[in-house]
């Protein structure tokens, strides 16, 4: 597969074409942004480390039965996917309360929920991601009520699988964020990555942070809680 | 029934006690308030008008099946309820997008939504009153799986019957906000209001507004606008 003109940049990623219409290339960046791109950094490494922990995990989703985007890891920092239409959501698992959810309903951070929370955000960044509810995604057709409960139970099932795999790696996962994408043959796959950008990991004993946090609440030790995720999950 | 202690004062109603724990009476000021508290003022005349126009249309519910708090009008600003209480979410139901929804998903006011909307919002003042969905509901048990079912269900018909009532009045019923309680024997029933200050309710012909915006974007003709409600629904 020859890798062809760039199509996008994100905030952390770049999506190059192929010669075949069908799939892209991503490639993953060491800057970092939070708040909506309010703060920007580059963390060291972090494009190797979320490239090669998001492929690890898709490739755990797909032996268990989630179909994902992943095709194959072209280098540290680069991976063929299938192209898809990225459902304008962003999906949020939550098992633990953090961030949003604990400023928002004024539940102190580590408080376990009593069930799992899904929540919804519409892929705006001139609106700020605006949290919506299911009503609101039929209403404005971000997606349809069969996609919709797709989503939803894929969501719900990633969030088995990876809270048992990561729970024997002494990592708990407090929440995170999904992206699904549907392919040419319509088929709705999970999207976009799966890293310490976009989850919240800590470690099950200490309860320190392995994730962006240390990023967003200039914690210190950014690169390292990054490097420390990497060596858990693929021994490095 | 006789009228004891005040037991809680609002924004816009006062609670009192009777002689019977059962039931209490409520009392409707003039006092307007708009966002959050931020912005005060007085609408002459509103108690009277909301007390009574929410009677009417409480009644009017009530005949269609659906169960109420409101027992009896003793005088135009003072109502004897049921005591219920009260399920801490206020239901809102959107036909068409203006205030809070079209800001955050920026959908110009007036925009016919594709679909009845329902959100919810968690009763907290000190917390701004945050937008929660039904995972956050069951998680922070708010309401049970049930009591939620029967309150959404509540909230369309409710929606359904006021939307065609008001509808051959010539007024459009564009949003509006319910509260619901539980009675000592565990009956769910709408309570609090539906009058001007919680209806978003514009001229069918004209598309004037005729509700509580007029006072939260100074608009002028507020006083005008609530005793346009009263006529229409009572004929005076």
């Amino acid at each position: 597969m020859e890798k062809r003109e760039q199509l996008y940049e994100g905030k952390a990623k770049k999506v190059f074409a192929t010669d075949d219409p069908k799939y892209c290339i991503v490639s993953y960046k060491d800057s970092a942004t939070a708040f909506n791109g309010l703060k920007k950094g580059e963390i060291h490494d972090k494009g190797m480390i979320n490239n090669r922990v998001t492929n690890h995990l898709m490739r755990l989703l797909a032996a268990a039965g989630i179909p994902t985007h992943y095709v194959e890891e072209l280098s540290p920092r680069e991976t063929l996917v299938k192209k898809v239409d990225i459902i304008p959501l962003e999906v949020i698992v939550r098992n633990i309360a953090a961030g949003s959810l604990s400023k928002r309903l004024g539940i102190p951070e580590g408080t376990k929920l009593k069930r799992t929370v899904l929540e919804y955000s519409y892929k705006n960044d001139d609106l700020g991601d605006p949290m919506v509810n299911d009503y609101h995604i039929l209403a404005m057709e971000y997606a349809t009520e069969e996609e919709l409960k797709t989503i939803a139970g894929y969501a719900l099932r990633i969030n088995e699988l990876l809270s048992d795999y990561l729970r024997d790696l002494h990592i708990e996962l407090i929440d995170f964020k999904l992206e699904f994408g549907k392919t040419a043959g319509g088929e709705i796959v999970l999207a976009d990555e799966i890293s310490p950008d976009t989850c919240r990991f800590w470690d099950s004993v200490t309860h320190k942070k392995l994730d962006k946090d240390r990023f967003r609440q200039d914690l210190g030790g950014v690169e390292d809680a990054y490097k420390e995720i990497l060596r858990r999950l693929l021994g490095e």
